[in-house]
């Protein structure tokens, strides 16, 4: 029943060799892992507005320079990891391109950080996905974190049935936003174009503003960075394009980045000219919709498709986070458990982890996890550093053809990155500083079960050593009465011809164990019975002084001790209540505890 | 540490002989096992004031003559449990009576509600005393649920240290009680006699009151009777009393039965003299206390003990549940777990299931438990009137010398038992309907368990039968790769000349297949090698695919198939997260899946 109902949930499993299939095609690559960076342009322009209203809303024409600083930014981080795919087209991001060129250290950095952060965008894109949803319909507003919840599931869901199938599905709302906007703005524009927008609603561009300052540009220029955060998804996720991957990575790299530039400009620009000012009860996007369409069947589509791309944001970190998790994990910084491919061949482990750790944060922040923003920022902009710089350090090294042109373009990107960086460090520590923390953690965690590996590695090769020779085995079954299950055991213990079987019982009080005694002798003569007297009630204990016993008298001969445990298994899965099952007990405590071969000779039950 | 946890909390293992120092003194016995009807002391006569009130305060003299009905009822069911106790001087009180006298399924209605009683005994009771302590400290009303359920962790760890140790702890505030109760009744009397109570407070007795009906005061008397839940816990928990124990059962119930009429009829008289209505803000016994002794001192004591006395009310059910459950578990109409004797000789597994049942209601109601006492009432009243029943039927049957003495006491009881148990049913169905549900539900299931162990007895039981000889032994090792683990295991397997061992290998992919084959045949050339490919990744299936296999053939061959799992065992618990543990799972797919013989070779990691 069980595997009916995964195979109904999740589908039927595939073949390893259809993995060709589960390829994505550049169009439904750049939905599922744009969704992040694109759903950015939702809240990144009013960021930078909310920022600026501290001094003033003359202070907004700021926006516009501000903004172009953002595409810039965009634009060296655009090229910059299109400069990663082509170098690490195995995928693997930021960690990988740390690793290479500037140590283990730094790509645990990057890659912890990144993996975090994939958490963290789930948890928070859902979180604010659902906001926007139950904002639209109040009486829902109780419910936000089961809804969250709900998504969250949806999603992992969907990406454990494969990376084709959720791209397939996810597509239409991407691409639906993206259309959107694009309208929004256009209309908006031609609004302005033809004059049908007052100019007093904007101050001039270059009106002196009282009060401003460089601080204050800076961190309104960090905050609208955040945007930024999901750029960097398609460099970690290269393997999941169709051939040539590079290329079409690369590719989808540049699309995503023309589509992000666009709206982004779009968006700040109509906000300057329509004068709007962020707000509690309204977003500038719905602000904008409002004001340039009216609040009509158009105005509800903006709202609808805003909402669903913040839910779908999440799904880069989906497609970004198992892979990611597969490179560390190659690396042996984390469980092997990340390595192995689900039915539906996609890294399912990985898949399960993100969506139950986003989960538990939903619910530990209680579904407000905007708090967590800054922080994820922060997460982002880390390892952008850590991958520029480590870009810089290889064209420096290596000095390719045109290395210059390269090196200059690494080093803006990771001069900004640094810069955005630690703007976030120093406005917002109250925020940030767990990253101080958990980062440390994180890396002594990788560190720890990497010699873990190691030292199992070591421990498990062949080292042409003999094994000691056994001259013979004892068998010692303990038993519990004189059953079927007992008679079946010692019948295969002695289709063994092993050098001597030994039952073993014990007894409760003094009376019990003469009784068993005679009863035992008479029924299977040529079995030897050792009874011990547990007075504080306890079958292991007895059980483990006596293994200790006979195996320490049987080093001196060269002879093996095996416990032969006689189980019988009840036919209904419910019955398992109603047998205390110390075999299971005595079974777990012996594997644990004490280095003899334990065999286990079932009696399965017809009814 | 988990074990050292373990006797810090609950204390060092008693040794099976100290069983005896385990037995209860009568004064002791008293007081754990009589808390649950003294505390009723508490709420009893306020339940009879309730219901008259609906009257009007004219008809609160009424509540003597009730209050002497109820007093009869208790007689009439002291005299008759004393009965019971000489009859079955084993306890299992109304269980065991209704059992032998009427029937298996009598004795399971009886059985099955006081099961279900006392669960709810210490959920109702705890919850009251909690309610009682935070209306004194109103901050701390939000905390009711975590404040009762730590109440009840409390009295669980009290109860696994052994019956001993709890009646030492709660002999105290039970005795105090008692005596602040009669403190209380003597000062109030004495004020009444003085003179010093107007004669104007309370209606003369016999004033004619309009529109009191039969139907009023048989629900006023059904209610009050609800004081009377717990006399029967004695004849359950005989087996805790010291020799010779159902003598010293009897005169513990007879002192219990005397104090319990006492403090009942001078609660009632009192509340009658001063004329104390029942209200929202204060209970009759806190009223009583500040009108005959003022807000003082002693006014807190009385509220201090009577809070603390309705949380210790749930001891009686941890003395009773526990040997009950034995009783039902030794027919087999239960799982065998609640006979077992815990480190400090209780049966353990009762108080433990008790805890967390009663938790589980806390939590499900929300502290709110009132609304469980009419349910709780029944659950106590159905077997009140079984175990009367049964034991006329006893005495008609057997007519020992004096029988027709014991045979009117017994009618006496079940009588009025009866009328009270429908009392309930008609007065309170709203409340009681869920006993039609669980009843024949609990029923069932003893019935479903009870026939679950005669099936399994019987398939264990040695029938003489002719095991089939095994001519020889094939052994299959399911291999990961080329490791001590596996050299171990081989070498272990071989030195047990067998008639064949081959290694079984899974590859995911054909060439993976082709270079283990090439290398194994270098390392183990005389160890057959098979090689599955698993298309879908699963290891298990192949598995199990090849071991039916070779099952087959064996089956004509008169050969047993044994599957040897190499299984290297971490040295720290963490590092279990980092394995994936094939084998156990493996292991486990086996042994309820196959009828082969499953043999685990450890190999302990030394780092």
């Amino acid at each position: 029943m069980k595997s009916s109902f995964k195979r109904y949930v999740i589908g039927k499993p595939l073949r390893s060799d259809a993995l060709g299939e589960q390829k994505l095609s550049k169009t439904k690559a750049l939905a599922i892992l744009s969704s992040d960076a694109l759903s950015s342009v939702a809240y990144g322009p009013e960021q930078i507005l909310i920022v600026l209203m501290t001094v003033g809303t003359m202070a907004f024409w700021y926006s516009l320079p501000i903004a172009a600083g953002v595409v810039i930014l965009l634009v060296a981080l655009i090229l910059s990891y299109r400069q990663v795919i082509f170098a690490y087209p195995h995928g693997g991001g930021a960690y990988v391109v740390s690793r290479e060129n500037l140590g283990v250290n730094a790509g645990l950095v990057a890659g912890g950080s990144l993996l975090v952060d994939y958490i963290l965008t789930v948890a928070v894109s859902v979180s604010a996905g659902t906001d926007a949803i139950t904002s639209a319909f109040p009486s829902l507003h109780a419910y936000n974190v089961p809804i969250a919840i709900i998504f969250v599931i949806f999603l992992t869901i969907l990406n454990l049935r494969g990376v084709t199938e959720s791209a397939s599905i996810l597509a239409y709302p991407v691409y639906l936003f993206v259309g959107v906007m694009l309208l929004l703005i256009g209309i908006g524009l031609y609004n302005v174009a033809t004059g049908q927008v007052p100019a007093e609603l904007h101050p001039k561009i270059g009106t002196p503003v009282a009060g401003i300052s460089l601080f204050i540009l800076l961190k309104a220029f960090a905050s609208g960075s955040s945007a930024l955060t999901g750029v960097e998804a398609i460099s970690n996720a290269i393997p999941n394009f169709r051939n040539p991957a590079p290329n079409n990575a690369a590719k989808t790299l540049l699309a995503m980045g023309a589509i992000l530039a666009v709206l982004f400009i779009g968006i700040v620009s109509l906000a300057y000219f329509y004068g709007v000012a962020p707000t509690a009860e309204a977003t500038v996007v719905s602000q904008l919709a409002e004001a340039s369409v009216g609040r009509n069947f158009l105005y509800y589509i903006v709202q609808g498709t805003t909402a669903m791309i913040l839910v779908l944001a999440a799904n880069t970190g989906y497609s970004a986070f198992p892979l990611l998790a597969v490179n560390l994990s190659k690396d042996g910084f984390i469980p092997r458990i990340f390595q192995i491919r689900g039915d539906r061949l996609g890294y399912s482990n990985g898949i399960l982890m993100l969506g139950i750790a986003a989960i538990f944060l939903i619910i530990l922040f209680d579904g407000a996890t905007e708090h967590l923003i800054p922080l994820y920022a922060v997460g982002v902009f880390i390892p952008f550093t850590l991958a520029q710089t480590g870009m810089m350090r290889k064209w420096w090294r290596e000095k390719p053809k045109g290395w210059v042109a390269r090196f200059t373009i690494n080093t803006i990107g990771a001069a900004i990155s640094f810069i955005v960086a630690m703007m976030f460090f120093v406005t917002k520590m109250p925020q940030v500083w767990p990253v101080f923390i958990f980062l440390p953690i994180i890396i002594f965690v990788f560190h720890r079960i990497k010699q873990h590996y190691q030292a199992v590695g070591e421990q498990l090769r062949l080292n042409h050593e003999e094994l000691a020779t056994i001259e013979g085995n004892v068998f010692i079954v303990p038993v519990a009465g004189i059953t079927k299950v007992v008679e079946n055991s010692l019948h295969y213990a002695k289709s063994l011809k092993v050098n001597k079987v030994i039952a073993f019982y014990v007894a409760f009080d003094q009376a019990d164990a003469k009784a068993f005694e005679e009863k035992w002798n008479a029924w299977q003569p040529d079995v030897r019975l050792v009874t011990y007297y547990s007075p504080y009630r306890s079958i292991t204990q007895p059980l483990i002084k006596f293994i200790d016993k006979v195996e320490h008298q049987c080093t001196k001969t060269g002879h093996k001790v095996t416990v032969v445990i006689p189980q019988f298994l009840p036919k209904k899965g419910w019955h398992h209540m109603l047998h205390n099952q110390s075999s299971l007990l005595i079974r777990t405590s012996l594997l644990f505890h004490r280095n003899v071969v334990i065999m286990t000779v079932p009696f399965h039950l017809s009814k």
